[in-house]
């Protein structure tokens, strides 16, 4: 049904496009789809080892915080984290925070007894909309069904943690894309990224730099009843050897973007940005030795910038593109952009 | 049994020498104490109306952020917490959360429908030592008990969350203090504290400026095997008309009490402060008038700063002088400063 | 010659689509012209009041730090500015700084004296393409004359600070917008942005949404020659109740019209906003009674956060559009995009 | 004359018990001694290398930002900075300022040409009760006088910066100290702390736990006409491998051996605190190889930060043992700790 997506900016793409062309990264989904209740859980695997033993170097930026996603403070005190990335909406944020904390015990039973406590990390967004969040529907078992089912061959828009998501007033979820960064004509780097897109409102709606939503918001004022209390999560990621202070850097570029596609980053809208690097690991043990590292030179940061910003505005397109419609709690219905008009789609 | 506890600094106290001094401030514990199940929550509640429609200023500060608080994003972002205060051990944040939740929308059924969602406010310390933390035993119930318990006369010691708590290799636990400030000779107003005190070593415990963890230390060597995986929360209310920014650097005043019982703020210690007026509060609708408030001026914040110093101090000690000891799993125990110790306290 | 700009966004402008159109606010400018040196001196006053004893309530985002810009670590603290800002190239800080510090002790003689210092507020971009900056050239007079050269109707383009700046390989420099906003159809307020316009390279200049620069690099190569050593200023002020922490997410909003220029907000750039309230001051005399302020309900924030978006856009491109060719240092010279480009103009 | 220093802490000192300690680090003075000028330059040289080509990893905490210091925006963002470290008098930051970019063209011409402008890095207290402030008779000259001399061997004291200083109604000024610091009985590390110590009333004055200020104020009432508007300087070095994020978490414990000596990080003090490390250098050119350095393991950091709080109370407790007693303008005078309680230095 997908003519022609609408390419953003001037770098090249990875193989799929999609974060996974950097090696190692896995993406997998649980979608519930049962009348009121659409809504999910999506994982992403920064690396096939324990994160728990092998933590993984991140930084984030909280462009608004209004959100409830949790693990970013210790995230951003040790510049790492050890846990699989989680999605979901916001009232099952403790659900998966607990099932993360129990599968991490599973696999190193002193964590809380000679080992400290794990730190989970989980990213929201309100798909209260569509779902019937109050009924709290994700269990322990959704977490862990996402993450078996994570794979380089991820799905992109309503499903996981996407299936209640809105953006712009038509359907939102997960998006991914990724962007080729080539230093000095002979390193070769990625940057990819992946987004829940739950942000925006119709008349907004900007691709490409046309401001489409302009044009679209006077047909369909009943999309517009809805005021905006969405939010976008970024995860950005690079098999670049960047340190923390650089994977911030990176992380804030997330927020160009997002604001590309029409957002002014809203006051009721949680827009949250993590980058993380495969390219090494911090071991939890301090008797294992530390990585010895040589970082990516500060001035050659541009086109990791660039990848970002192109990367990010290119899943918010994406998830666009490949929601499906979905109807959900009390008749409440979003739209497909690429259902609505298939001719921009040729 | 308690007979004479050293007093920190030169202002005087509030008539109770707690948080609670403070016009409306009410303190809740719920306690569990059956053999290796030796844990609680602590719940604050900074007003007696729903905090939810009657938002409350606020900021906090991140001293050493290895900790799994929730709720700071947002306080950080829009400079109002919206639940009573909790405290629990780390592997309860997200039972307790998930209880906030449940209870803000009993009270407001439109909470994730037309109304945004709700910023749960969890704190922890990680009480592994004593308690089975992997036992995961709080519930819905513990945060609900503690809420209806919150009184102005609260206790202290090993309670509520406090229970499992150890400090400088003794016991731990909840401890609170308060401070007046006089400006012009007329305007009267305090400035509380309540701690969650799980850090420390013996070797470094400082009572009112005497090192009395090195002389202690030798003798108690077998205290000593378990290392620093400790944390503190530090909470700071106070009566005066107090702006976000002026409360954030209220806040980070806790790290000076904090620091002067002997404290570096280690590397696995979560160190959290958070500071809150009650002088005002900000509605949620916005259709009620906004507060017109005449803030303190900025030059005469000194003694607030110096009372927010004493009184975290002083509330630590209090915490040491009265948690009583506590075994609890696999026969771990952890001493009373007050029983080991009673000659100084006379 | 400039016959039409495009227009950004759907909000409306101020009688003069500058930040002028906000009560009180004036901007002075002393340019130096005279062969290599192409520099000088931009000041814009937030009141007609001496702001050392008034002070302007304020905040600033540093969304990219590569710069040395002077002021901010105190206004971060205090939420206030206590002089007029100033606006000039990098190695002229210093001197702008000392002419600050000399009109605030001439107006106020116990400054270090008996009461504290003053806070110098000097913003920067590097003009050293066209510049000989390493002249030196700013003196206190420079500063003296644009102060009081100050007035609502201000000049745009190749003057003040703007004379030698560069942007997106074209001739930059000073540029201002504002934009209207309503609160229940009732409240009127104005949001005005004001930039000093030195960052981008050719190719990533967009318009409106177009991506212009893609079609012009390839026939201006020798343009591109120069890498990015950019940055740019943006100040926004309103004549709205915002409280600091309100101003501080109102100055991140500025990076949303930056980047939709094509700015990836690179490594080499300062990209530094800063955003003001005239709606009210702080006394500097503690004895002076505090405002009492009904700031904006935080959820009727979005359309300023649009409106800072839009008028920071408009302002770079009226920076771009104003700005005549300047021929400089070592025959270095930069086109100005009106006379390349008539046609467009139409 | 000083016989007797009260020693903090349990870690041992370096050889000299001096930030120089640390291999490669000197620090130099220059002093004007002229009636009503009591003022000076002080230089901490990190490396014997051109900072600019050999830049230095370091980060700062600002524990209360009421100050003036210029270059920490750039080093926030960049993690390293690129002049030597000068400290002065708030009104000479300028003329400071302006001395390092000059030196650093004289060493390398194309900075503001084809290469980046230079980040000064300038800090400052204010000596405007013993120094004519408003006289700004700091030059260029000056600093280059206290590069040139600046030597393994530095003075502590009444010296450089420290001239003109206050430090609780007392006279301050430079200070310096330093701990070692060692890993698995092998590896040797040295953190090294330089302070400008001008902050604090003689009320609260706590030398090593002992609350001496409260003593000694009531004889010396006539000293406290004063309010305190001090601050202070913290610069710690290492040559530990840390990077910018744990150079950022040593540079906060700086504040503990502030509060320490009874600071509570007043209103009205700029408490500045810089950490950086010798163990390694970012070249400025990116064709030169990034270093590959294998950082300390996160959990081994608690030494260094109890290194860090020692020395820092340590070196304040030397510069008020060392400084000597300074009548500067309108006969203010400042007495010597050493010199008025000679019997405790015994």
């Amino acid at each position: 049904m997908i003519k022609k997506i609408p390419r953003i900016g001037k770098l090249r793409s990875g193989e799929l496009d999609l974060i996974t062309d950097i090696a190692g990264i896995t993406v997998g989904h649980c979608t519930l789809d049962q009348g009121a209740i659409q809504t999910g859980v999506t994982v992403i695997k920064p690396h096939c080892l324990d994160p728990y033993l092998h933590k993984v170097p991140a930084a984030a930026t909280v462009i608004n915080g209004f959100g409830k996603s949790v693990g970013l403070m210790q995230l951003d005190e040790l510049g790492v984290f050890e846990t699989p990335i989680a999605l979901t909406n916001t009232f099952s944020v403790s659900s998966v925070a607990q099932a993360q904390i129990k599968q991490a015990i599973t696999l190193n039973p002193e964590i809380g007894r000679a080992w400290p406590t794990i730190n989970p990390l989980v990213f929201e967004c309100n798909d209260g909309y569509l779902n019937d969040i109050q009924a709290m529907s994700i269990t322990a078992e959704h977490y862990n069904t996402a993450y078996s089912q994570a794979d380089r061959y991820m799905q992109q828009g309503s499903v996981g943690a996407g299936r209640g998501m809105s953006c712009f007033n038509l359907k939102g979820g997960i998006g991914s894309a990724s962007r080729l960064v080539t230093l000095n004509h002979q390193q070769h780097y990625c940057v990819g990224a992946l987004v829940l897109a739950n942000f925006g409102i119709l008349s907004m709606l900007t691709l490409a730099g046309q401001a489409l939503g302009q044009q679209l918001a006077p047909c369909l004022q009943q999309m517009m009843s809805a005021t905006e209390k969405g939010s976008i999560i970024m995860i950005l990621a690079t098999d670049a050897p960047l340190d923390y202070r650089q994977l911030k850097r990176l992380s804030l570029r997330a927020g160009i973007g997002l604001s590309r596609t029409g957002s002014f980053w809203g006051h009721g809208s949680g827009d949250i940005a993590l980058a993380f690097s495969t390219a090494y690991t911090l071991p939890h043990d301090p008797e294992q030795p530390m990585p010895a590292t040589a970082f990516i030179h500060e001035t050659l940061l541009d086109p990791f910038f660039q990848a970002a910003a192109e990367s990010v505005e290119q899943a918010i397109i994406h998830a666009l593109y490949h929601a499906q419609a979905v109807q959900g709690r009390d008749n409440h219905q979003r739209y497909s952009l690429s259902e609505l008009y298939p001719e921009w789609l040729i």
